[in-house]
């Protein structure tokens, strides 16, 4: 028995032990999850009966693998996670995000067998099997690396953003009241207003709604130059997360080497 | 007497001494602020009578409340600019630019009272609340970081403001040369085709104004390239601000450190 | 015939030795590369029978240049690559990038009399004459540069690049479920639904397509802001690769120079 | 003769002495270019007779005044550029930059005068007087950073323009052939396509041209995702400028102050 479970571990563990068993396997999850995608995207076509029920089919064999692939990372947790015991390892399973995902993947398909819901509903849970596509994180390493930039410049990211967003609301405000008398079909309340202000400082600019009087456009044309600033500081702080990240891996390097002889000098250090 | 005002210094003051009541009062201040610019937005709506009503009970709660808080900032003034007498304190609370914001936010309820303004105005003026908002300034540090480097790239960001301003005016007075025979009606005159230059540069692009004939689209093609520049210059000088920021904080810390040994040696300094 | 074809290969020759006849023939070349870009571009235009015939001219001479120029370039490659035997130098030029450039740019003008092909599909390959345009490359060195750094920066753009297309694919599901009912005829299907998707995050907004319930412009608002973050994250990345490159370049100068004096004490390194 | 010769050249030196005589005269040369764009931008608004006749005023005293400038620019040249003889110092400022710029303010308003040249071109060439807010340069010197970065990295940044080209070529003549026939009025030839290229690699998206056929919304797609590219790679080669300069600046203070002591070490340099 343990020694079943050690192989499924080795076939379905996430870190890089190259086993060609498991590559297989991960091939095999990852294609079922495009299939599945493909799947959901193609349902929102005008399809064919045959086509409609070959989907379905489609769903309950991914559904079944997907279930049977939940059910065998949670009976290896403790292999996961060795430092704890069988019960904990499988909650700390269960409540990981990528535990969450999997669950959220397979759960939309067994609910409505257990509480009757609408039909509706059902097809916008559906949506969530697209979450599976994340399970693609667990293979891009690279991936890392750009969430620690997000993380080291949370603070600064989250303060423009809070700026951006007064920014935001201040103009749309404004602008309800600058544009109401003149549009007062397109500017009917502040909340279509913010519609215009994002439209606006994200640069998109759809063409639904703009202003038509001077005074209107000139503050359409300051939030629009403003919208390069939401576009740049950014960008800036993340360019400087990214350049920082790679100079403290530098400095670890040369730290690394360093052990020895000064870098600068050549000097022994004693 | 005295302790009062300093238990009341100890509520409102702005520092970080982890106050458990001072943090309660913040809590209700920033919930009453945002409650305020909801009422803001809602107020835009077409709302029956009682929200209506609702919304005028909530204006007149908030800005006792804050004008409450204002005259306690003001009477503490002095134990918040300690080395200043009362009345300089006093004075430069009135005008620094948090003690200015916070008149803006309750000086328009006041004014209609004094000298009657027209009501349309003073629904305009009502828009200064959402100045309230900067308050949330007063918690967020990070933003310091974010105008410390605008404050010292200042020179060069303005600068080449000055720059794209000068092109977008001759680019301006140019299309409204070409395109004003082929489109009399939209490029009427120079500040029709600043509206186009800008939602151009800017590359909103709403589509209300765009030139038809092949000259104009020759200069449409060029400024829209150029708002590539318009984009890249700010953005790189912002970047290189941040990472001047970031090496400038690890010099400071090498500096800290350094007292006793060459970071890079490892030689005691003498 | 050994001169001959060392005379020759000093003009067809990619490397910088300065030899005027070279030179010449360099220029010869880009100005036939240019006119044949303007024939296809002029092609295009609806023109009298003289111009037709003219452009079919122009197609003829340069085609006859072409070839003999890859006939030579094909001739020469054992001096390109003194390494290898002639026959293996051929086959490597053959099969090198710009030997299949230069290959692809005459051989849509000889396949129709070898395989009768029909003129539709030939008329849309002839817009491969366009790649002779890479032949600039071999002229500017500084696209190494760039090249470089996204070769360096290749697995965290792809991993960036995989976040927003899922992102996208997240959006257009959501977005064709939500808006489906209120414009069915636009958001008839997840497509359509990935072309407004695409519009929003890249901020390009044509306003050809937009949503027009409450929760699909929230949800557009929330793509649209997101697609700052499509902007910021691959300029960062790609910010921080031209920084590494000059870091490296600087730290290989540095360590040319490096090798008697420490730059920094100045003491000589023993 | 030569000490008032002097007392003007100190009036309109460019150097920063600082002279209240010199910066009072810069100040009334800088407010005529300001009210001669301005004019400029009035002069295309319907104006009534009083107005037209006001404008024509200013240009007429404007003109007067900047060729007085210019001539006694011209005549104070040698002292600008003390190392030359007087004849060739002339020569060198009405070939400078400035110097050109000076001359083109003026000359539209005399050449009338000696050919008789149409007024529809007269009008036009007037917006060459716009080109006098150049001189604003001369008072910021943040302007010549920004210059040098963008000199600097002349070479990387061409490059990337030329590949932008190519793409834009090879996609505006693929999308001719891919929409020609669903939209033969907006897509009629390759120039039209590249308008859309434009609009769409920009991401201004006016929306007054956009594929409609499925291929087409692929293409459109792809080069709308490039376009995140052509924002990227500028600002990535800009940032990285910025960041180089500033890095080289801290060598340059680093060396000066470097004469005594190593920064690291702080032991004496002999």
């Amino acid at each position: 028995m343990k020694r079943i479970k050690s192989t499924i571990f080795n076939l379905i563990r996430e870190d890089d032990e190259n086993n060609t068993a498991a590559n297989v396997f991960d091939g095999i999850i990852v294609s079922l999850i495009v299939i599945n995608i493909l799947a959901v995207i193609l349902g929102t076509f005008d399809l064919p009966l045959w086509a409609t029920t070959a989907l379905s089919y489609v769903e309950i064999v991914s559904v079944i693998i997907f279930t049977i692939e939940y059910l065998l990372r949670f009976w290896c947790a403790n292999l996961t996670y060795k430092d704890k015991t069988p019960t904990k390892a499988r909650l700390k399973f269960t409540f990981s995000f990528m535990g969450l995902v999997d669950l959220l993947a397979i759960l939309p398909f067994y609910i409505p067998f257990i509480i009757p819901v609408d039909l509706r509903i059902l097809r916008m849970l559906r949506i969530l099997r697209l979450l599976r596509i994340f399970k693609f994180n667990r293979y891009s390493g690279a991936l890392t690396a750009i969430g620690e930039v997000f993380k080291r410049k949370k603070t600064q990211l989250l303060s423009s953003i809070i700026v951006v967003l007064m920014l935001m609301i201040i103009a749309a405000v404004l602008m309800y009241n600058i544009e109401v008398e003149a549009q007062p079909d397109k500017f009917s309340n502040a909340a279509a207003s913010f519609w215009w202000a994002i439209a606006t400082l994200t640069t998109v600019g759809y063409g639904d709604i703009y202003p038509i009087t001077i005074l209107g456009k000139i503050l359409s044309a300051i939030i629009a130059l403003l919208g390069i600033g939401l576009v740049a500081v950014p960008t800036g702080i993340i360019s400087a997360g990214f350049i920082e990240q790679i100079e403290q891996d530098n400095k670890h390097n040369a730290n690394e080497c360093k052990k020895e002889f000064c870098p600068y000098c050549g000097n022994k250090i004693e």
